[in-house]
Order: structure tokens, then sequence, then C-alpha cells
């Protein structure tokens, strides 16, 4: 069996994070867990910084793929921004010590509360969705005597070749400003006396994995931040959105910072502005996985099953998008099955892995679900009243939980002040 | 417009759950918020009461469709019990007063912790789904030097003729033991000194509609519990797990308890066992609402859009199952339009509703997404750092908090302990 990448490795059959034994971990935290290889995330930060060293850009992560406390301090302390999409992640970004000069705020339903508070924090830009958002900002700005900025997020109708649920940059879906429509946008928004217009924003989708569609999308772009700067409207920055692809199956060769650089970086220094690029997948996704033990196996007429102490409340990738995730032993077996590794929650739809060839895990034994760094614990719920998972993360040969694992007594404190 | 159902009604074009205007709670609570009307959970408890009094019958109340605190209490007053599938779900129901010798408890994985959690509560039975854990539950049984009491799940192959996920009764489902190897199963129970056999469960799918497929898995069940006999295996309980169907359109018309009643009771009579029913959805489902005011209208060339404040972390149905849920004007406007009624999440997949029919609602209406008691707030997450949902309990002309809303801080104390 081969590494799945340089952070998760074997060692005489066993699997490591980095210099830790995740069996190690597990015995230690119990499980389910997830764990985060903290160089991985520092090495993909890196590397988009030196793909984009030559040319002035903010990286700003898209906190949704993963808002882990922790996980927001090493972006803190690499000096890097964040992307965020509700008051919630402003704050946790805020409480990480992200200064707000390096955050960005997109979302199609930014509730009042949301955006005063993001105006109080005097944030880098609103990403701004609709006329009537600009609207309901503008007089939020006033009444805070303060100027909102803003980018308007324009919707180049580029089909990202992805999932359907996360191609966010069709002209029918929910997102921005039809690109024909921008020009009136920015018009309007001129007009606003407590914006300052500073950019223009877009994000095409998610796991892309040809880069063919950003450079459709960002000459679209800049069509029209030239036809701005005829109008008079001069913008700073040239928000590209995030959305790279990561490696889920073992063939997987997503594309590398480098290569979107190389794309968009020619295009965007026509038109003069900043960049901003704003990665959440490929930033932490392959930097984690979920570690489950297996509670018991069961053998029926067809089907070999490996039932796992985690379900889709902790992982609801598999579910909810049919989405494919490789599964490793923690310790190398010799004999392979083919099973359904599934776990227990009481849905038919709650499964890693249908049919999938693994080495032959008998009760007790660990396995890693990998590639479960983005949208993992971000999305987990408490489902079956299940607990949410512990998270780690390991530097070298050290370990830190930097999720406790949920209680019961938490879990009931917004409902034990129910009155009847 | 009609009403939606008996306890969700307008008057003067305002829309109430029993005698409370939901526009009143939302201004004293906020949105987006749960609503349930506590009379309608009582009157759905009462109806099967009454279809099921001449046989005996214990009702247990999935509470993995709603494990809020005070709807377990409801239950716990109406002196029925309930069928949990997790640790979580025994704690919760023993806070809320239910005694063991009323709570089942399935699932295919359950852990030892949980497993030994519930020998010592001594509850009714455990629904054992595989071989290893019969053996594992007489190990730790014997550990506690207690008798957990066991039925078996089987799995009678039967289609229920609903979505696939929660199709639960096939062959090739991760769920029971096929009821060919039940005897076997049964046989390998009784020669486990730590376990008394005490029934034979099972559970074909959710949401069932056509109650035929009942006839037939109860009908495959009871051959079984006939040739147990003959080995001189006798039991007391006949679990035929939950599964009925609810409105979720208005033209729905689902099955009455009574139907199934009468389809089961003449069956499961001949056996002599006492019935054990397992309603999850169908108690709570239509006493329940999501409430959430619209933050932004936005029209596109081929769309016009309502965004609302609540998203598919507050109810992921429709992102996940593509399900319909019905939705309803708090105020009744006199115009219509036809719109996506969308989430703030930053997914295509966030929606509550696509191109559908509804009142002309601007910013600042709220609306009403039906049928959403049951697999609504107990499948909701903190995706996008959302604080989750407030959610009360309506009483004729009183209502409740009966779980507050989320806060930030709340949010945040697992990972506050991180130590990077
Ligand atoms: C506006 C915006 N930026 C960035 C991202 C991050 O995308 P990814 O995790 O694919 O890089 C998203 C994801 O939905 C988004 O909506
Ligand atoms: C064993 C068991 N019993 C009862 C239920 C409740 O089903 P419903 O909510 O459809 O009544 C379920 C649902 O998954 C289940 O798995």
């Amino acid at each position: 069996m081969e590494n799945f990448n340089e952070y998760f490795r074997y060692k005489d059959g066993k699997l490591y994070c980095e210099e830790v034994p995740l069996e190690k971990i597990a015995e230690k935290v119990g499980t389910p867990f997830y764990v985060y290889s903290k160089t991985a995330i520092e090495d993909k930060i890196n590397q988009y910084k030196e793909a984009f060293k030559d040319y002035p850009t903010l990286i700003c992560y898209a906190v949704k793929a993963n808002s882990n406390l922790s996980i927001l301090k090493i972006i803190e302390k690499n000096d890097i921004g964040v992307d965020i999409v509700s008051g919630g992640e402003l704050f946790k970004a805020r409480e990480a010590g992200i200064p707000p000069n390096k955050i960005v705020y997109a979302g199609v339903g930014k509730t009042d509360f949301e955006l005063s508070y993001a105006v109080r924090e005097e944030i880098l830009a609103f990403n701004v969705e609709s006329f009537q958002e600009l609207e309901v900002i503008d007089k939020i700005a006033k009444d805070r005597k303060k100027k909102a900025r803003i980018s308007i997020r324009v919707n180049p109708d580029v089909n990202p070749k992805t999932h359907p649920y996360i191609s966010t940059g069709l002209r029918a879906s929910k997102f921005g400003i039809d690109i024909n429509e921008a020009l009136d946008a920015y018009r309007y928004a001129s007009k606003l006396e407590n914006l300052e217009i500073v950019g223009v924003h877009c994000h095409i989708g998610s796991q892309i994995m040809d880069i063919s569609p950003y450079k459709e999308a960002v000459e679209k772009v800049a069509e029209l931040v030239f036809d701005l700067k005829k109008e008079g409207i001069e913008l700073q920055y040239f928000d590209i959105g995030g959305g790279l692809g990561i490696k889920y199956k073992p063939e997987d060769k997503p594309p590398h910072p480098k290569e979107l650089a190389d794309i968009v970086i020619p295009i965007v220094k026509q038109t003069g502005l900043k960049l901003i690029i704003e990665p959440g997948r490929s930033l932490i996704g392959e930097a984690g996985a979920l570690v489950s033990q297996v509670i018991f196996t069961k053998n029926k007429k067809d089907k070999h099953f490996i039932i796992v102490d985690s379900g889709m409340n902790d992982l609801l990738r598999p579910a909810m998008y049919n989405a494919y995730h490789h599964i490793l032993p923690v310790n190398k077996k010799d004999k392979k099955v083919v099973a359904d590794i599934v776990g227990p929650i009481c849905e038919t739809g709650d499964f890693f892995a249908l049919d999938r060839e693994i080495d032959d895990l008998q009760r007790g034994d660990y396995l890693a679900v990998m590639s479960a760094g983005a949208y993992g614990s971000s999305m987990s719920s408490n489902y079956n009243v299940r607990p949410r998972a512990a998270e780690v993360l390991v530097e070298k040969d050290k370990f830190n939980i930097i999720r406790e694992r949920e209680d019961y007594n938490y879990l009931i404190i917004p409902e034990e002040k129910g009155e009847i």
C-alpha cells in the first residue's frame, strides 16, 4: 500500500500523521477524532505564497472549510487573511487574532446583525451579492458613522465542471450579480455615500480539477474592470474566490497553486489590481483525516459490512454528495476484503464507502478516512444525539487536542432552560 | 390559502400555531426558530393509543426524530416509551424521566461504552443487529452481573417504496439480520447465559405512505415467531418499528395509525406477543415548523430569489433528500410569485424550495417551513459557524423556549481548550 500523501505515511505497517502513530492518538483520545497535520497546512500555505509571490496577492483562507480556532491561529501566524460567510466566522477569526484588514465577507444572506458587526470591525471588504444588500450595508454604515468597503460578487456564468451543489458560478444560481448587470450595480453603489467601492469578486465553484474555467471567468471579470475604469470607477482588488480541487482518490491529480497563478496572474496584471484568492478545501482538505474504530463486522449473504464508530453526523460528504473518500487501515493487514464501510446511524445513507476493497479489518481495529480536513468537522452535527468528535493537531512528534470531544452534558445546555 | 393542518391555521391572514401568532414568537425570540404544537403531539400520541387500545401495545417514540428534552418530557407525561439509537439518546431519555422498562435500543454500531451504559440502566430490550453484537452484549452483561434483555432485529427484505436512504429493510442494507439467518441467531443467543431473549424487531423504512409493505413484513416475521416456538424459544414482544409517513405536500394523504393497527394486529395476535411500535416522524413531524425571516429578495434574469435567515444547517432535508417542504407566509400577501427560496449558506444545495409559487414575500417578512418537526432540529449543524436555531413549544395561547438559540461563546467552548 502506498502512502496517501507526505503527511500520512506508513512505517512498519502503521499509519502515521507526521511522526505520530495514529494508533497512539486513538489510545489517548478515543475515537472518532479528526487529525490534522500542521506541517501539511503550512506547506500548502507556503505553496500558495510561493506561487503568487511575484504579484501582490492576499490569500484569504475560506473559514467554512474548517473553522477550528487552532486552525485559524495557524492562519494568523502565517500572516494570511480569511474569507468568511457569517458573523460566527467573523467572531472566530477575530478570536484567533486575524486582523480586520485581512477579512473579506461573502454570502447571499448576511443579516443586519452580521452586517453591523462586520461594519463595526472595519473588515477589508464585503463581497456583496445583491442590489438590496448594497442598500442595506449603506444604511448600516451610515448608522455606525463608518464607510463600508465593498466589492461586488459577479456571476461570470462559467461551468466549473464539478458537483452541481458546489457549482456556484452558473447564472441560475443564487450567488452574486449577473455579470451583465454588474455595471449597473457598480453605478448604483457609487451613488451610495457610505460605501467605498474597493473591488470585484467571483467564485466559480469548488473541487475544481481542470483550471480552464478560471481563465474564462477571470477574463470575463477583467472585461468588467475595464468597463468600470471607463466610467471612472476604479478598483483595488480582484478577488477570484477559491475552488482548487484536492486528491480524494489515489489517482487524482489536482492542479497545483502554481498552475492557478500562471493562468490568472497574466490576466489580472492587465487590470493593475491586487489579487485576492480564497482557498478553502485545497488548503486544509488533504491535511486532515477522520480516525474511527471498527465496532463490529458482519457478513450478510451478498455483503460484508465494517461498522465503525463515526457516522454521517461526523462526516456528511459521502451521504450528501456521494463523495469518495479514500480509507486506510491504521495498522496494515495481510488479507483484503470487499466491504461496505458504514456508520452507526439509522439511515442507509450513513456510509463511508460501498463495495470498497480494503484490509480485512476486525472489531477494535482503527481506520482513517482520508482528505477529511475540509468540509468535515465544519459540517458535523449531533444527529442521533452523538457528541461531535475530538480534533487533534499534529506537529512533528507532538499532538494536541484542539477540540475536546463533546459530552452529553454540553449537548443539553441550551435545552436545560426549557420551562415545560 | 387553506390551513396546512389543525394546529397551524390562518386567522385574519396571520399564521398561528394553536392560539399564538407566529409573528409574535418571531418578535420575541428572533429568527430562525423551530416551533412545535404541544396539542398536535399529544393528539397524535392519543391517535396511536386509541388505534392500538384493544391490543397490548407499547408505543416507543423514536427519539432520533426529535430529541429535545421538553419533547421527551411530553413523551414521559403521556406514559409512552422510547426507541433510542445511542448513549446520548439514552441520557436524554433518562434526563426526561422515561423509565428504563419503556426503552428499546436499536442501531448497528453500539459501542461498548453505550452497551455498558444501557445494560446498567436495565432497559427493556436491545434490538440486536448482528451475531457479534450478541456476543459483546453477553460479555458486558456478565461483567456487570446482569441479564441483558434482547430482541433480534430481522431484516424481512421488503421494499417500503420510499427514498432509498431511508429504506432500511432491504437485504443489502446494513441493518438487522437476514430473516433466513434469524433462526441461527436466536439459537446462538439462547446459548449465551447473560442474555434473556424477549422479542423480535423489524423496521422497514420511513415516510411510508402505502402500508401494504407492513403486512408483508409482519407476516414474514410472524412465520419466524412460529418457527422459534417450535424450537422452544418463546418471545414476549413483537416490535414492528416505525415508519408511517406524514403530510409534506398539501395533497399528501398519509395513512392513519388506525390503518396500521388494522393491518398488523390480526397478524401479531396469532403469535400471542405484545406489540411494540416505534413511530418517530409521524408523531412529531407535522407538529413542527421552522420559521425564518426574509433577509433579501433578488431578481436575476430567469429567477426570483427569496433569501431567508435559515439554511441547510438548520434543516438538511431538502439538500440531503431533495425533500419537499410546504412553505407558508406568516402574513398573507395579495400577490404571488414563483421563486427559489434559499438560505444564506455558500452551497447551491442550500435551498428550501425551487421554482415554488408563493406569496410575494419581501425583506423582513416571515415564513414557515412546514412539517419540520421530525429530522429537522435533530439533524441540524453549525455549518458556516451558524448558531443553531431556538426551539419553541406552544400550548394554546402560551409559548416557551425549549431550546435557547446557541451563541458564539457556546460554540467555541470545546475549542477554547486547544493548546496551540
Ligand atoms: C465565496 C467563496 N470563496 C471561497 C470558497 C472556498 O472554496 P474551496 O473550499 O473550494 O476553495 C467558497 C466555497 O464555497 C466560497 O463560496
Ligand atoms: C429502528 C427504527 N425505529 C424507528 C424509526 C423511526 O422511523 P419513523 O421516524 O419513520 O417513524 C427508525 C428510523 O430510522 C428506526 O431506524
